[in-house]
């Protein structure tokens, strides 16, 4: 056992060793209370105003056991809500944005995880769906939500993304959610597409599976068949629970590391083929128009990516001093090896702290202590996976792609602080 | 790139490879068609149904986007809520248990994570809300919420569990969530305890830190200063989002792998101390009264322990052939190292295979293939954690703790399945 004040002792120490290690302490003179902005040896308030200084919560019995048997969020958190675009056609084009800048850690709860609908929310009667496979199988099969329910399960977390976040023109949005809301993270769990396949029998000619949803958009999107012999899985939980309707309740395709859209919900029909379909959704939206007026179509992983959380548009460092810089990365490609951050608009970079453990194809969260000194900055960061790519800036990806396109942007995004502490997006 | 035929024969073999291996197939003459119960090459439907058979569903438009700014589950799904104890007092003892049995993966979401109060849920706002940190510090300090978030965060996957959970008398209860719901897990994020006690300065007498919740029971516990300065957090979000009022908003102690009520909920001060408390949830509560008339005090931590899930009591086994039996194993002394499971009342055991990754103290979700013959039988799960402790059975437990003890009940527990297919609590 450790005395007392070895213990004292060794947190201090070990404490201004990491500060100093990470950059984020000048000069090397951190008194650690000054993490919290004030000085040395002071409280931030009286410790004399607690106790007695009994809070009225405390003088009388709360709300009793059952007033919510499935609980809600605080009603001082009723601002953190989705973030729903109004000028969109809400039957083809409605979506609704994950508020990442007030989000920790990986996990999307449920209530915020983000929306993108092209006929609305079906209410599906779990008893009533069926999953239909045909085509080029021996054995054409239509199962029961029960049936599939029966099959070998897995559970894993990974991220989804749009492939429309964001464009690539003005006017630009001001927080993360309204730049990269159409993303979120899940574990979800389900049954591998390769058992269910194999159950129908895939014959020699099959190349292709393409996927339906019971929605009125009848969405319907082509698969490459290596993709669904290796990690695509027909998932009926999210974070443990049954899927949301806004997430295909009761059945979903997940694609890990592909476009949102791809990821079909309210999953109905695989029909298995040897050509793609060639459906609205891979032709007329979600292909890539070139500047030279070719299309990239079928450009289904999503790169590497990242974007700072905290701070970040919309938000006000209150006083100079230590501030934790933290945000989120991640790649279809599989894990994040780096992230890397500039606090000196793009001259220098320092690389953050990966939260372990680093999952492939799901959001990693990293962190930079920084000291800011009260002087207009530019921060941002830049994600590299574990394939080497890294992300490109707007002006780099622009030069390559032009600005035709719509969808794959994953930029480089900075954030301008002012001298008075508002975070603005710096390429709006 | 793979050929399709080479794609079909390596699944097939594959498959029926793995599932042989774990011993799920009797004689080694598995059709996979088998796995759901279907005839070889016969559908559970007819194929022709769909398409053209539309559901209503895909005839009109969906819910609109923005009906649900926070998102909640389909009206299918409304019996899937906490599990809220009638017969407790109010106000000093109730509880609502996490449906475990209708539950996939690890993480629990938030609507459904247990609670457990003792003086009922207090609405706190958290402009409002300070922790103090006081007793034997050199600087004592009250801390704002601004203030905490200041510090760097930290994101951890831990389960949370009462120590109540099940008792060791009967009435046990008939399902998963009857027993043992008083348990869930989720993604917490929040401050170092060890960087914020520094920050005060612990004097070389501290050797116990007594945190105390702003509920009107002003809950109390004593924790030893090792744990505040090994992974201890102070959590502000749980699963990304704020955490829920029920699991202690805005501020709730993680002490990884202690018993839950030592996680102070609406946690306002940390009186560092040279002596335990002794307050009264760690004397007339939460000790353990031995057979000799002595209780075991302090005891914190949760012992290894699983349950079988699925299928579990309550549920109907509804045709024999293949089920996979799924559950959840964990331990307070760190990672799950093996879950053994026996279908024959503990006679053989099989090893269950542990979804990856395994984290230290958080739920590890375990899975079984097995055919069922339409016999009765009695199935139960046996956890291992990484120190080489054995989950014992109810009979070893009380052979050595005898049937006063309240807490720390982590026997295995089967289940009887009976050729009806009816699952119930085999030891009820």
């Amino acid at each position: 056992m450790t005395r007392p004040s070895d213990v004292h002792d060794t947190v201090a120490t070990t404490s201004r060793r990491r500060l100093l290690r990470n950059g984020a302490v000048a000069g090397g003179a951190l008194v650690v209370a000054g993490l919290t902005g004030v000085e040395p040896g002071a409280a931030s308030e009286s410790a004399e105003n607690l106790p007695p200084n009994v809070p009225e919560w405390m003088k009388a019995p709360g709300e009793p056991m059952g007033s919510q048997p499935y609980g809600t969020p605080s009603p001082f958190e009723k601002n953190v809500v989705k973030n729903i675009s109004k000028d969109l056609p809400q039957y083809l084009s409605a979506s609704g944005r994950t508020p990442l800048q007030d989000l920790d850690g990986i996990i999307t709860p449920n209530g915020l995880f983000y929306e993108r609908h092209h006929g609305g929310v079906p209410t599906i009667d779990p008893a009533q769906h069926r999953l239909m496979i045909h085509g080029l199988v021996d054995r054409p099969l239509v199962f029961t939500m029960d049936d599939l329910r029966r099959f070998p399960s897995e559970s894993r977390i990974y991220f989804l993304e749009c492939s429309g976040n964001p464009t690539y023109k003005k006017p630009f949005g001001k927080t993360a959610s309204d730049l990269v809301g159409l993303l979120s993270c899940a574990e979800w769990t389900g049954v591998s597409l390769k058992l269910v396949l194999q159950e129908a029998g895939l014959q020699p000619s099959a190349k292709w599976v393409v996927a339906e949803g019971a929605d009125a958009a009848a969405l319907t999107r082509s698969i490459p068949i290596e993709k669904c012999l290796d990690d695509a899985l027909l998932v009926y939980s999210q974070n443990g629970e049954r899927l949301r309707p806004q997430q295909g309740y009761p059945l979903r395709l997940i694609l890990p590391g592909f476009e949102g859209n791809m990821n079909v919900k309210w999953l109905r029909r695989l029909h298995v083929t040897s050509e793609p379909a060639y459906s609205r959704e891979e032709t007329s939206k979600y292909t890539d128009l070139m500047p030279d007026g070719i299309a990239r179509e079928f450009t289904f992983y999503m790169e590497a990516k990242s974007i700072i959380t905290r701070p970040s548009g919309g938000q006000r460092l209150m006083t100079r001093g230590f501030h934790e810089i933290t945000g989120i990365a991640w790649s279809g490609r599989g894990k994040i090896s780096k992230v890397e951050i500039s606090v000196d608009d793009g001259k220098s970079w320092q690389e953050a702290k990966l939260q372990e453990p680093v999952l492939s194809r799901a959001l990693t969260r990293f962190r930079l202590p920084w000291q800011w000194d009260g002087q207009p900055a530019v921060i941002q960061s830049r994600a590299v996976d574990e394939t080497g790519y890294v992300q490109p800036t707007l002006a780099e990806l622009i030069a390559v792609r032009g600005d035709n396109s719509f969808y794959h942007n994953n930029a480089i995004w900075p954030w301008r602080i002012g001298a008075d502490g508002e975070v603005v997006n710096a390429l709006a």
